[in-house]
């Protein structure tokens, strides 16, 4: 503490002591002076009060899904019930149920899929058949996709792994459920390698994942070089041709865009 | 600059220069290390970002409310709908319509009802009265904070004054909306000063509502000299004895925590 106070012109430089993490530190790893430190905790408390209050009010206004049936009768510690009950329509995945038997349906409001999705709202405020029936066919999506995807939807909570991000993406596209969407998208992004990018390019590509899209030409186009090697790599010329000329476009631009002048004018 | 960076011993000390503020400080106000002050950085980002997706997870999960009448067939920049249609109950203020006349109902979803208030759950999955007949008589309320109680219960928001945050929080507490009834107070405590302090504490003691009436408590024994000078304490006492009382002993056990011991022997 003296060193730290002391105004001595002593051979040893005096270190100054951080209001932070208390350690001493020399001149040079100087970081803020007092003023903005104290601006800075004080943000940051502020900050943090912010995000509990988002927080409680994201859980006022989560429902428990309605497939959440074990808790039918229970009431979480505020007090409040889980939300089922009152479900006014079902959604059904047409090709596939638990175990591989017959998809066990999944209760749903009309008013919370409207809300959500305005392909759902344009089918059940229009009186279509799916209206009048009170049951809502998905095709081409699993049993625990389309509850998890149902689940989404009164929570903005859903448990990903890479699987279920994908299933849940296409159906988030297919409903226009943008939220959801972003969400699958992130979650993809994170897991992105080179091992996988390709696939996810292609996925990608497909369900219109923008995100998705370029974080995996960008992984793509910075191991070209590695990418012509790969056994998969005439499979997917054959497959998906156009992208392959995407690809080697966006390829071709980037060395365009790093290359010198004078190594264009040396090669021509 | 050059100043910062020499290490003369020259008679005036060289001052440091703050990373974030970027202002020249004498080591005597030296606040943190870059280290730390990099982390800060980092963490303060990070929240930030936090608080980007809980808004936009909130933004998700709120309906509009069914009251929203002028917005029915609207989409927001989300494309999403307001979430108006297939309500399946309405609310009625009993004694009051907008302009005196006859009340409107305010239109909701059970599943919505029941889901945010355990009394409402309650009510409509018992088959009492109130399901039956689809309506929800409510006393003791005005039309619009009504309408304000219901949309709140779809978007956790409400633009309060202190004559709605009240009537809001009488409703809160009814229906055990315990997350309205926090936002309230807090709302109420922000608005306290001497003058309503009283008022406050009868209407926080009356309501159950501890946070306000521990603030009001609070003001009301800070100035308790001019309290037993104002006009209305007389009307206080006679109209609430037991919170009087209650007052009182406060202020006493106050005074006994405060006062130090030689005080007391000396006055005894």
């Amino acid at each position: 503490m003296e060193e730290t106070e002391s105004e001595t012109n002593s051979e040893t430089e005096p270190t100054l002591c951080c209001l932070s993490c208390e350690e001493h530190y020399a001149r040079r790893d100087a970081g803020t002076c007092k003023e903005c430190y104290e601006e800075a905790s004080e943000t940051e408390e502020e900050l943090k009060r912010e995000i509990k209050d988002l927080k409680a009010k994201i859980k006022f206004l989560s429902f428990w899904s309605p497939t959440d049936h074990d808790h039918d009768h229970d009431h979480d510690s505020s007090g409040r019930s889980h939300g089922s009950g009152f479900t006014d329509i079902v959604l059904v995945a047409v090709e596939d149920g638990p175990d591989g038997g017959p998809s066990v349906p999944v209760p749903a409001h009309r008013a919370v899929l409207a809300n959500r999705s305005p392909v759902f709202e344009a089918m059940l405020k229009n009186e279509m058949e799916e209206s009048r029936s009170g049951t809502i066919k998905i095709s081409d999506v699993s049993y625990d996709a389309l509850r998890a995807f149902v689940n989404y939807l009164y929570s903005a909570e859903a448990l990903l792994d890479e699987q279920m991000a994908c299933e849940l993406l296409v159906l988030a596209e297919k409903y226009q459920v943008k939220h959801l969407k972003a969400y699958c998208e992130k979650f993809l992004v994170s897991k992105l390698n080179w091992d996988n990018s390709i696939v996810n390019y292609a996925f990608a590509h497909q369900h219109n994942a923008k995100l998705l899209l370029e974080a995996a030409l960008s992984l793509i186009l910075d191991n070209m070089d590695k990418l012509r090697k790969r056994q998969e790599y005439s499979e997917f010329i054959e497959k998906h041709p156009t992208l392959v000329v995407e690809i080697l476009e966006a390829c071709l631009k980037k060395q365009e865009n790093t290359a010198a002048p004078k190594d264009t004018s040396a090669k021509s």
